[in-house]
């Protein structure tokens, strides 16, 4: 066994490229291992070459492009089939020309399992172990084992799981990991079972799911137990309710136990990691998300805005500077002067009483007419912006819009069939640094046109809306009593290269109430551009 | 103290409403009221009636609007302000005069916070404590305690946490909930704390935030160390990373730790609830959710598909029927053979085999692409009868639709200012009982216009459509990701004199998507009327 301190392993690109609609390329492999690596884990398990031709082309691709500074690379794979040798299985060939200097083996630990999915004797599967081990070792590999389904077979036959532990470790492997292949533990229970693991000697990791939602807790009660390897994927990901979150256990045994397993000023970077990690995988970025999530430090003020700025430690688990989070005061229904001033020092302003007083009075009466400011940040410094300058700058001034939404029966040219057609087109007529433009767009529904419109009306005399986009667009009907005379509000974010911001519209018509959404979108991706006009 | 067995007790509807973008109507908070009462719950806080209206409103409305089978209603408030009595503090008497059975105190255990946020001594708080549980006690209320910021109080000044905890108790309180309000402890230490917590001889509970990433296994280690009232949230909802999630703790203790807190059968219908709240809140739900995530039980099979065919609680922590959920990746509850049957037989209907089988595939083709029946039993109802009968009868044919939403400047007739106006209108052209009709109506918005133009349309010929109200309206963009391009669905709920039903329609565009549900409203009210046309 080797003695090289604590693990951190990341199994992203292996199992937690098992989470439902997840499809990482070469490319997006590669990215994320570069965002591990600069958070410092110690292990990157890149996925099984030879099962997977994607994952052979990343282990080749990575011995001439990937330049990790921290991390090792490891391949996984299975032992050797049943009755071959393994010097002799294309499949472990396969994991020893992939070029990893480590091989975390996956192998049966559950006497079911063996019989059921392996079908072959438990004798068979330890010598399969025995041999796969030693054979990789014997070609210089440092060597992990995966034991899957490990507690459940404990549950089932507890002389064969441990008995499985042991040869590998006496076969040579470094570490081997117990594996909640089903998520179905809790933590007391898993830390007892780690705890007997802990007699055979090995030296003993831990992989867990969040079927029960305790993967971290198991995690963290494995290592009390005894581990000294922990297993997890970024951000969570990983099949059904995902594997443990690597970000949080990392953060919890670092900030909360003392451990030392990345460098503070990696883990102050945590956080943009994270958010990098999920550009890439295209999965929506889970706002909650414990020490990164945009929510971690989120306090809806209200009552305790005053106390928080005396001591704002007092209100907050950890220094969110820590992870390279933020502390953010959202202002809500409750908003109360100080979580406003809170708010606008956050922005960059010095905001006089007077001014404070009258911001707040104009939040608060815009939010019992169903804005809400929490949820856009951009149309509360657009506020605040009135309310520091007197009147807000407008780059446009709209005369008058239309939109027309029509349902049209067709005829199919090829088929005669009659089908009908869905178009919208909307027009804006508005008056920008002294010209006076009409513009027509036509988009897949009536605000996707509008927003065509307004662009299409902007673009010659700001240029620099081409970058500005729309990326997201909530509608929340406030009442629901009164059907479609409810009031409408509506969410929009919009982004540039640099960043992306939200704006609230409100108004009993949801057109409407989308254009002022929309206007205040365009108005704010001008002020980052740098336009005072 | 009274032992009435285990409390399940939520607080959904006041601290889960802190979640960023939660923003609850009084309507939504009896809705979901009554789904948590379907669940079993033993309690329901409801707000802080007094400190907000919104909150009072939903007190008043539930004494006449909520039929509770299993829940009781507890309001939450704070121990009355330092010196002043509770019996003359206004905001103690909004808690007594709320209706609710049981008051949930919320007290400060925290030295720094009492002389922080409260400004008072730690004499006086605790004065403030024993007269306002001494008083509510008398005035007939069951009182809880929520000593907010506790376990860090216990760091602070351990001797004086627990005092709070024996003043509460003292004074008639009957379970003092220990809040990580911070959300920042682990397993371990928190079971120590409430250990020490249990010695004061109060009733413990346990009120816990996800941070850590911990929230439930913090619940669970409280209650092996001795609390007997869990406190938490509906799909987690909750400030910063949530509340613990209570539907993962009650399906943990019941499932894996003998507790029963909810009746099997409920318990069986917690997938359905869990998703009934979202749809209520219109927070996308997790599909990732422990026991009730549309992909907790959903597996990349693979490799293993003939070993789960031979025996699937192999690969599985549970039964996911225990909870209502399903191993296979189905499109939703209903998507299954025997649960259309079900459905079918429900509503009066004999599916033969090769029907059933049809109204599956419909079903399934549907719901991928964004249908939703569970939340739109009229729209099955009238797909189910589409199946069997061939064809859906039609009590009229649309032949075109146009919407026109149009701002437009006006001049106040009385100050001459310039302001604007924003109008709506729609036309629709179609055949019934072969008359071809022309109609035209306006609205406040695009919607509420073409339900007045097909209304105008129908009267005469259908005028039992003048008691059919459109009496809800949600939207949900079911993909973040492309802006106004993404797809919107839209349910409709209807009522006449006798009842209510709701519709739903997917489309790209908005309008388009709300007139498919609105269509099938109109249809499915005539259906109920006896139009056999």
């Amino acid at each position: 066994m080797t003695d090289d301190g604590f693990h951190v392993y990341d199994t992203t690109l292996r199992d937690g490229a098992q989470q439902e609609g997840l499809n990482l390329s070469v490319a997006d492999k590669l990215a994320i291992a570069r965002h591990l690596d600069g958070l410092g884990v110690g292990f990157i398990e890149g996925g099984w070459p030879g099962a997977n031709p994607k994952d052979t082309e990343f282990f080749r691709r990575a011995q001439t492009e990937l330049d990790l500074r921290h991390a090792q690379l490891a391949a996984f794979g299975a032992t050797r089939r049943a009755g071959v040798k393994a010097a002799d299985d294309p499949l472990v060939a396969a994991l020893r020309e992939s070029g990893a200097p480590v091989v975390t083996l996956v192998a049966k630990s559950h006497d079911r399992h063996v019989e059921l999915a392996l079908r072959t004797t438990l004798e068979e599967n330890l010598a399969m172990i025995r041999d796969t081990v030693s054979h990789l070792r014997a070609e210089g590999r440092r060597v992990f084992l995966d034991a899957e389904h490990f507690f459940d077979g404990y549950r089932s036959n507890r002389a064969y799981a441990l008995e499985v532990l042991r040869t590998a470790a006496e076969a040579g492997a470094d570490v081997v990991a117990l594996c909640d292949t089903n998520g179905g533990m809790l933590p007391d229970e898993l830390a007892e079972v780690v705890h007997e693991a802990t007699a055979t000697g090995a030296r003993i990791g831990i992989h867990c799911h969040d079927d029960t939602g305790c993967a971290v807790a198991n995690t963290l009660a494995a290592v009390r137990a005894g581990a000294t390897h922990v297993q997890g994927c970024a951000n969570g990901y990983g099949e059904r309710s995902g594997n443990a979150n690597l970000f949080t256990v990392v953060a919890n045994l670092q900030l909360k136990r003392g451990f030392e397993l990345v460098p503070p000023q990696a883990l102050a970077d945590m956080t943009r990691i994270a958010h990098a990690i999920t550009e890439v995988t295209n999965v929506t970025p889970n706002s909650h998300q414990p020490y990164v999530g945009a929510s971690a430090f989120a306090h809806k003020a209200g009552l305790h805005a005053s106390a928080i700025k005396v001591d704002p430690n007092l209100y907050q688990h950890i220094d969110p500077a820590m992870v390279g989070n933020d502390m953010r005061m959202l202002v809500s229904d409750m908003a109360g002067r100080a979580s406003v001033e809170l708010k606008g020092r956050e922005l960059g302003y010095q905001l006089t009483g007077e001014q404070s007083r009258e911001l707040v009075e104009r939040v608060k009466d815009l939010e019992s007419r169903g804005h809400t400011f929490e949820a856009a940040d951009a149309s509360f410094e657009l506020l605040l912006r009135d309310t520091v300058a007197g009147e807000r700058k407008r780059y446009f001034t709209v005369e008058s819009w239309r939109v027309i939404v029509e349902r049209r029966p067709v005829v199919d040219p090829l088929t005669g069939a009659a089908t009908f057609e869905v178009v919208s087109e909307a027009t804006v007529k508005l008056q920008a640094k002294g010209e006076r433009i009409v513009a027509t767009g036509e988009g897949n529904g009536p605000v996707n046109a509008l927003d065509k419109a307004v662009r299409l009306a902007l673009e010659k005399l700001y240029p620099e809306l081409a970058a500005v986009q729309l990326i997201d667009f909530k509608v929340r009907i406030l009442e629901g009593t009164h059907g479609t005379g409810a009031i409408t509000r509506v969410l929009i974010t919009s982004s540039d290269s640099t960043g992306d911001w939200a704006t609230v519209g409100v108004d009993e018509n949801i057109i409407e109430a989308s254009w002022q959404a929309l206007e205040q979108a365009v108005t704010y991706g001008l002020l980052r551009a740098g336009h005072h006009a």
